[in-house]
């Protein structure tokens, strides 16, 4: 398995930013004396899964997949979704044995998937939660496994400052404090989100498009907007945001109504979501449960201080990607606005996962303190 | 040389916290035909060199060297200091030739160990400028070449923040945002250090001792003030800082004049230097120059907001070492203070040298862009 392991793993990478909202799953089939046949990782929503691929791979070459060996990252589905269940295709085509790297994370059907391969008579092998291929699994779906255990997107907040955490000089001037390469690796990371995140004060002051353009992409990700009080202009260019011919959302999340105001966005393509959490904003932790059930598995966050400083001061931020450009520039605006606190303890607390050069700048991938053991153990 | 390069890097090594003012120098001694018989490293200032070091443990191991090869990280020395030239102990002995790393920094003196070697019948061999060991030699002894070359030390200030560059919350807390590893990692950067810099602000708030006692160490750096109105307490700890038994001078430098605060600081065994800028504060260009002529190689800087914002903005900064705790703390005091910028370009450009993980803490070590062209080619 252990040579399986990195295949299995960069086949399931060719997924990364094509199946969402479904998991990013690879899979192997070889002959029981470990001879690949096929390979294949899960297309588009919609699109046939890993394990479809592999078998419509073994096809094309000629061989055959009776008794064969399946080697797959994540359980095989037993249900019906917007593809017949894959453990049926896998009984029907006459593999022998399943070598299974993760559960399905969803603990109303974890396990479902096996058993069905092992009433039909199919061995079903799984890997100790601690292998490198259960690991890796998990962690490429991150997002999906937030999203089905927690109920809530994996939320990752995006910041790039200078080393002193400036982020704009106090006249505003902000472009470009990173260099190209930490541009095109962000937009590489807006490219695995199934949404992006602004505040209307980005929307405003930036009127971004926030798709993705620096990085090759088969979609783009969905776009979320904070929007408490309507104030998105219709001239926004994310109204314009080009969506690879795929379906594409633009949420607005408010607080106050206006029946005018929301007629005028719904009819540029936006969906209106009343949110309200009492206090005139919006209801961020509800907005995230509703986000999850729109499917979103990881949601990249690119916004203002302000909008950073509310996400961070309630807590709901799993991971922080931090670009630090090797410059120092004073006084300026600084990375996140909330406290002042009184503690030290009372910072949000972090834990490196990451650190990379990319171009000059420094990527940091840091990720809050326990938030990931809804994965399981990944000691 | 190449197996031997790593050899005399470590020995060089050796010398980070010992020989300061002088030179980290390794020498290792073979047999023509490459077998060792003899390695040393640069003793404290006033002890043997390197290549002196070397003869010793040869004579100690009862091997000749009448005839051998000794490889040296730098050019050995052809005038009186606190020793004998080395070149005349390498003559004495009888050596048959001398391979050098990297040359004597000073332009007034470069090249002429090597031609009292070579006048007196040794080989002399000078590794390429790009050589591995050259390299090493040299970045090594930054300090000395910035000193030698430059005729100012070599700067570089140490800071440490949350990621949101918080250096102390909105009540003055600070301790402690990084954790264990990262200070004892700061205490042997102090080490390396020829002397330890901060300004009045922190000997006022912190009373810091700025001695090294977080990592072993033979000697103790010497200590600077910048104390424009000599408001150093005579309670201050820093005239209680332990040295090791060696001489440990403690510099204040300060603007205005003041006959009995001089004299009281005196006695408590600090020198007192007037440096004044004309404008009430300490010029501080001078200071380093007039630091470099005490000697110092490499300076250390602690200090605040507030001083580091000084030097940054005079562009008298080569290098910063960023502690990076993986928190967040909102709203608090910066790193730096200076500007407000107009302009992007107008920031101190670094270039990233390392960055490793301390503990939990990273450890970012970022360089003036171009500031170490004195060091010769070093691509």
């Amino acid at each position: 398995m252990s040579c399986i392991s990195e295949q299995l793993k960069q086949l399931a990478l060719q997924s990364l930013r094509l199946s969402n909202p479904n998991p990013r799953v690879g899979c192997v089939i070889t002959t029981p004396d470990g001879r690949e046949i096929g390979t294949g990782h899960t297309q588009r929503a919609g699109g046939p899964h890993a394990e479809v691929m592999a078998l419509r791979d073994a096809q094309a070459r000629g061989e055959s997949v009776v008794g064969a060996t399946v080697y797959v990252t994540l359980e095989p589905c037993s249900h019906h979704g917007r593809t017949p269940p894959c453990c049926d295709a896998l009984i029907a085509a006459g593999v022998g044995k399943v070598v299974i790297a993760a559960g399905d994370p969803n603990p109303l059907v974890a396990g479902q998937g096996a058993e069905r391969l092992r009433a039909a008579g199919v061995a079903v092998e799984w890997l100790p939660a601690d292998h490198e291929a259960a690991r890796a699994s998990r962690e490429l779906n991150i997002g999906f496994f937030s999203r089905m255990v927690r109920r809530t997107p994996w939320v990752r907040m995006k910041m790039a400052s200078s080393m002193d955490g400036v982020t704009a000089l106090d006249n505003g001037t902000s472009q470009w404090i990173t260099g190209e390469a930490a541009r095109a690796d962000g937009h590489a990371w807006r490219a695995r989100a199934c949404a992006v995140l602004t505040g209307i004060g980005t929307v405003l002051e930036d009127d971004p498009m926030l798709d993705v353009r620096l990085a090759d992409t088969p979609r783009q990700p969905h776009l979320v907007v904070i929007d408490s009080r309507l104030q998105t202009p219709t001239t926004a260019r994310l109204f314009n945001t080009p969506a690879n011919g795929l379906p594409r959302q633009l949420w607005i999340y408010h607080a106050v109504r206006d029946a005018e105001r929301e007629a005028a966005l719904q009819t540029l393509g936006a969906t209106l979501i009343p949110m309200p959490s009492g206090h005139g904003k919006v209801d961020l932790p509800a907005m995230l449960g509703d986000l999850a059930r729109r499917e979103v598995n990881e949601l990249h966050v690119e916004a203002g201080h302000k909008l950073n400083g509310s996400l961070l001061r309630e807590g709901l931020v799993d991971e922080i990607l931090l670009y630090l450009a090797p410059q120092l520039l004073g006084k300026g605006a600084g990375l996140t606005d909330f406290g002042p606190l009184q503690n030290l303890q009372d910072g949000v607390q972090l834990a490196y996962e990451s650190v990379d050069k990319v171009g000059n700048d420094l990527r940091i991938l840091a990720r809050r303190q326990g938030r990931d053991g809804f994965l399981g153990d990944m000691t």
